[in-house]
């Protein structure tokens, strides 16, 4: 086996090794059966990452050429060629954007995640409505009323722009938040996160910057850093994103646009305040480039309401809001919307047409029957209270079990907690320890640019019960326990993490 | 008013006319009220296509700069400004996909086509299912029966890839197209326009090549040259894409990959032989280039079966499988597939997790549900029968009001009928005419790459009943009679021809 990498090639180095393995393999020079190095050996040898080789044979098992479990090594398998004709080597024929959709860290890459779902686990790694809060005749008298009234046209087509009923239907949910938007100013798409994606096609360029609260939404992250953009963040406090810091970044970077959650953020649940919203909003418009308002968060506060949507504030089209139903109400509706300027939006609808026609009409019709019933509002007034009790259960075990070096977010409404462990302890590490003890969550590294804040912890409490949420942090700290008391040792700290990069 | 263009500039000529325009309206160079210029003197003036300054007036009311109605000019409008702030210049802010957008022409650019839904205009102009075939209870009880059987997780969320029950079941419906696909080669999408749109993504740069049946799916051309793509038409004839032209065409353009919808073509009705099918196959697998294999309708045949899908015959995962419920049972559940090697289905997994989390649950869950009852397969036997006789009606209807050199397709399944008009009349200016008589169309243009290919008409057979066939066709041979009758004076059919450019 011999393998160079060519260190000025434009091929990543993780291909160029799959290419000459599978090369080898092919033309018979590796046998089948053989045991590939391991990959901490080969990185080391190569003098590259560890992941890059896991990358390597990641790509020669998609093509066959080989098969690996955890612990049990990579193994060469026959080729799966004969009759002549060769299986097409889909790593050569990925674009750029297909390349870079696994050069990002993803949840599919943590293997505690995978037993979310069984009962003698708890989850806070989710960040969606508990649905179980809503009754389920609700949802077979709604779609009969549906059927009754539209019968097959129901599940027929709609505009790209979305249902008529249901953009007015928004337009009324946002009246409650204080911001009037026309129901022309707004379009239908499938989940905030689809909106993200819209807007990024239209704005910006592979090679764009965008300035963007960090820790921040990892699903936003991925999108940005896939899409080839260029993400410079901005710090958040317990008052939002640190505006303060904004003006200079505009003015050095000339970002395409700046990418908040300004309240119940995700992952920290902070919330900004209306100073600084007003202040943001401001230097938008001084420097005339587009804020990108997430906010599927704001019904869900505990007592008082958050400060108004920056697009409430909004008088010139500065703010692209986007919100969705899958925190208020169900995430399979896939339904959400974006709230901006006629030119976006009607851009925004030309792309959805082009790329998916239109949003589901099922979804569409689901929603606007569930507020006209008033059904969605009390939806919405449950979920304040039960995630309020939920939160507080949080907060009242973590107390009780805390550990040295501990110290959590007060959240006022949302879904998150966000958790700083003792410096000495990473989340990856403790994730694996409490997925034994029956606890799982999102570490933070997820939701940052770069290394080194690998110590904080996002928690979920909407979705376990308050029972739940006691043994679920019970579980954690008494992991978190174990790792504090675990003998010094480098070496050992290393090996634990490593196993689940 | 001053208006110059730069032909060296990068600036798009409609976008430079924009900005001087909104400079001199801002500066009150050019105060409200004043009518511009109409668009054919201006374009005449600066030497460019009308449609340019279409496209510039467009810009200019999109940002509230000018207002205007066909037959009233535009006038200039009071700057939105106030306050000191300025509303943001979208045009200057959108991407080059963003600019794209517009630069194709759409079904949204036919006036004619807004008649559709009015009761006294036949539509031709659709590609859907007739979904008042399903009984309206059949939808209120496979809903209830998902209800009791899943209680809030049916709006819950699912896996990237889609439920494990609807890949079974769509896996089970390829096996009666007579193609095994495991289920873990399936991933669920939001309509097959989707997985083309990731696809694209994956696989293809702004600039690469793309090989493809012409005239198609105008749907396809629209994402295919929005994403920047370069698309090389091959040309269809009775028997499906000119497959003896292709060789040569792959070896010098070096394709990303050949899209083709081989049975009851979009527009054309032409279903490939089997003989091409192998040797478009053979020549994918000796080129290594993948085929998009997009087979909406292969279930709606009226008498034999189509000769098996291409993806049938591939041995070595070359052939990337579009199809979709949208033909089959309703286009608003948005549920459609890929089926496709490993690494493709992973990689569009991570994308559609990227960009939109996931499908529609319910949509999924319907599909599933009317698979278990065996409504589905009832719902393709009751379509077969019916677009048969509504074909037969429009061919009788088009025999009986025969007008000198048309001719037409004889499709064996699908919902289109192709039609060739004598070569004086466009297809835009039928439509325009026969919509005054009460049906509408596609014009052939829209589905093919350049101009000259302006008098075909694409004709929709699967929603209209027969007696609205009868109706639709003899008002388009009504409009065909009086065109063909009109003197020949050339000024007055391109004045017809513009109004609905």
């Amino acid at each position: 086996m011999n393998l160079e990498i060519d260190t000025q090639s434009n091929i990543p180095a993780y291909l160029q090794i799959c290419h000459q393995l599978r090369d080898q393999i092919l033309q018979g020079d590796i046998p089948t059966g053989t045991q590939l190095p391991p990959e901490r050996t080969l990185a080391s040898a190569l003098g590259v990452s560890r992941s890059t080789i896991v990358n390597a044979y990641g790509e020669l098992k998609a093509e066959g050429l080989a098969t690996g479990y955890v612990g049990r090594g990579t193994i060469v398998e026959t080729p799966p060629t004969h009759l002549g004709s060769h299986p097409i080597a889909w790593p050569v024929h990925l674009s750029a954007l297909g390349h870079r959709l696994t050069q990002y860290p993803h949840t599919a890459d943590l293997p505690a995640l995978r037993l979310s779902g069984r009962p003698d686990v708890v989850s806070f790694a989710l960040g969606l409505p508990d649905t179980d809060l809503i009754p389920p005749d609700r949802l077979a008298v709604a779609w009969q009323a549906i059927v009754e009234r539209f019968g097959p046209t129901a599940i027929n087509m709609c505009p790209p722009q979305g249902l008529p009923a249901v953009r007015e239907a928004i337009a009324r949910r946002m009246e409650r938040r204080g911001t009037t938007v026309a129901p022309e100013h707004i379009i239908v798409v499938n989940g905030s996160q689809h909106g993200l994606d819209l807007l990024l096609r239209l704005l910006v360029e592979p090679g764009d910057t965008i300035l963007s609260e960090v820790p921040t939404y990892f699903g936003a992250l991925r999108c940005f850093q896939t899409w080839g953009a260029r993400i410079i963040g901005v710090p958040v406090d317990e008052r939002g994103m640190d505006v303060a810091r904004v003006e200079s970044l505009l003015a050095r970077y000339h970002p395409k646009f700046i990418y908040t959650v300004p309240t119940y953020q995700n992952p920290t649940g902070a919330t900004m305040s209306l100073e600084r919203r007003q202040r943001l909003l401001a230097l938008a418009q001084q420097y005339q480039v587009p804020i990108v308002e997430d906010d599927p968060f704001s019904d869900l506060y505990f007592d008082d309401p958050p400060p108004p949507p920056i697009k409430a504030l909004d008088r010139h089209g500065h703010v692209l809001y986007l919100s969705t139903f899958s925190k208020s109400l169900a995430p399979g509706l896939r339904v959400g919307w974006l709230a901006a300027a006629r030119p976006i939006v009607q851009h925004a609808a030309l792309l959805n047409q082009i790329t998916e026609l239109q949003p589901n009409t099922i979804g569409q019709h689901l929603v606007v029957e569930f507020a006209r019933r008033g059904w969605l509002e009390d939806q919405i007034v449950q979920a304040r209270a039960a995630y309020k009790e939920r939160c507080a259960a949080m907060d009242a075990t973590l107390k009780r079990r805390r550990a040295p070096g501990l110290r959590w977010t007060s959240p006022t409404g949302g879904m998150f907690l966000w958790l700083h462990l003792p410096e000495a302890i990473t989340a990856r590490e403790l994730l694996e320890e409490s997925a034994r003890q029956g606890a799982i969550f999102l570490p933070g590294d997820l939701m940052h640019l770069s290394d080194g804040h690998s110590n904080t912890c996002r928690l979920n409490f909407s979705i376990p019960d308050p029972p739940a949420i006691e043994r679920g942090i019970t579980a954690m700290m008494t992991a978190l326990k174990k790792l504090l008391d675990r003998p010094d040792e480098t070496g050992r700290t290393r090996a634990m993490t490593d196993t689940i990069v």
